[in-house]
């Protein structure tokens, strides 16, 4: 990883850490159960490469990356961390482990797990409405977060449709619906909101919207490819997993070869949407490179 | 029941269902499965009191029910309705009948639930989001509910205490801290959030807070002592459930008669909050009055 963004992102992350740890209530609050569950998922060894892309949109507005915006990169964090107890559940993905670590409900159990999920989410919201931007800009941020994790095209939306579509034959309009939805939602979301807190205007908000849709497609695809080329202990999660469950995923459909062009181009594309905003959008792209470039 | 809180809750209660039903993405809209779900939980014969309680409590700061309000009460019937999908949930209460209908999980599945419940917990911010009211007061109101709905003296975490708590001997401060946060502080917010959509100062805000904290806890000891001596058919769901699980309730702590004096008790100080607004609080105190002296 080149030295900047390497700073950028542990930087971001280390600011996103600090918010987190200061929002989340402390360990031990009446009822300890949940909130341990909360925290042992939050602090789980996530890259917080969201609340990092939240930063980088937000600076390709203002020129610099304003301050307080951690707490809004903290709430897309606390939502990405409650889709992933859920989606660990016995009744939806069944995962015992996640970055190595046991699952929230296999430590605490699935009714806490449930809940803590639950109350992640309600703590984004929460989070949201503390902002410190106008309240027209909290209202807007809050309406497009909350859209862009809901059930029509959103987050929900692309994981009723991943479960349901398991062991059918994939399409390519199939697996880029659950792309767009399932993970590039929350993705868009975090680029456009970071943006709004900026300031961004309506066209702002467009280009932020075309950049985070290729983006967004473009790391899921990387992440697909990853599943199937590279081995667990480099993964930190069981590689082929995908494969195995009969995922509808890019490379299944298009082939690797095919993939890592389709990622390279939407990037590409990504990077277009940009050109306004000049050296201004250089933390965001190099970010961006970044994701599609990793090899874990 | 009176003719004129009859009418004051028939009304309240057609407006929000009128309110979901164009909220809710219709029925069909991809995926179809969970929209079904959540449409099936909404529209389960809930009686709408939350959304009642918001629209008389505006009254009571504005003189009217304002224009749009609805869309509140509807948002707080969606948080309200994704807690009773979790609730019923096999690894929490696991009931197979809601009002006589099977629950969310019987007939969609536990994923399915699972998420559905998440949905409409979204879809309620997302409306919030969409109030017709002042930016800073929407900020407000996301603000507050996601409060009152939280783990700490909130409804997730009032659920936590619950569910830990079965089968122990319960103590006064026990049952009230169950009954403040499970049910109060929706209950309690409900009622500020009207106010603050109709434009209630600082002032205000304390004196509904109070007349919610009152009121919401003499309703759950009403509920209470209706599942110990009303029988299933009347009360249209199980009765004597709370004994036969042992729940923590405040007959269980304190006896009927007790509890009955204790309900009278508390909505008369609710009513003495509400003193300054004479004649305005009249929809209100008749929506408390008749929750309080019901009989299923």
């Amino acid at each position: 990883m080149p030295a900047d963004v390497k700073s950028i992102i542990q930087e971001g992350a280390e600011l996103t850490d600090k918010a987190l740890e200061a929002l989340l209530p402390p360990t031990g609050t009446v009822p300890a159960s949940i909130h341990g569950a909360m925290r042992h998922s939050t602090f789980a060894g996530g890259k917080r490469l969201r609340p990092v892309l939240v930063m980088q949109a937000a600076a390709t507005i203002a020129g610099h990356v304003p301050a307080g915006i951690e707490r809004l990169g903290a709430a897309i964090e606390m939502i990405h961390t409650y889709s992933l107890i859920h989606d660990d559940l016995p009744a939806l993905d069944n995962d015992d482990l996640r970055r190595g670590q046991p699952t929230c409900h296999k430590v605490y159990g699935e009714a806490i797990a449930i809940l803590a999920g639950d109350a992640l989410q309600t703590q984004a919201f929460e989070v949201l409405a503390g902002l410190d931007c106008p309240p027209s800009a909290t209202v807007q941020i809050v309406g497009l977060v909350a859209n862009a994790i809901g059930t029509v095209d959103g987050m929900i939306g692309g994981q009723v449709i991943d479960i349901e579509s398991e062991h059918q034959k994939p399409t390519p309009e199939l697996v880029e619906a659950i792309h767009r939805a399932k993970t590039g939602a929350l993705i868009r979301v975090s680029v456009v909101a970071g943006g709004v807190y900026a300031g961004a205007t309506a066209e702002d908000v467009a280009r932020l919207d075309l950049f985070g849709r290729k983006a967004g497609l473009a790391f899921q695809i990387v992440d697909d490819v990853l599943d199937m080329t590279v081995d667990s202990a480099q993964l930190g999660k069981t590689a082929g997993k995908d494969l195995a469950t009969e995922k509808a995923t890019w490379p299944a459909v298009f082939g690797i070869e095919q993939s890592r062009r389709d990622a390279a181009n939407l990037i590409d594309e990504a990077f277009a949407a940009l050109e306004p905003y000049g050296a201004k959008a250089e933390g965001l792209k190099s970010v961006a490179r970044y994701l599609v470039e990793r090899s874990n």
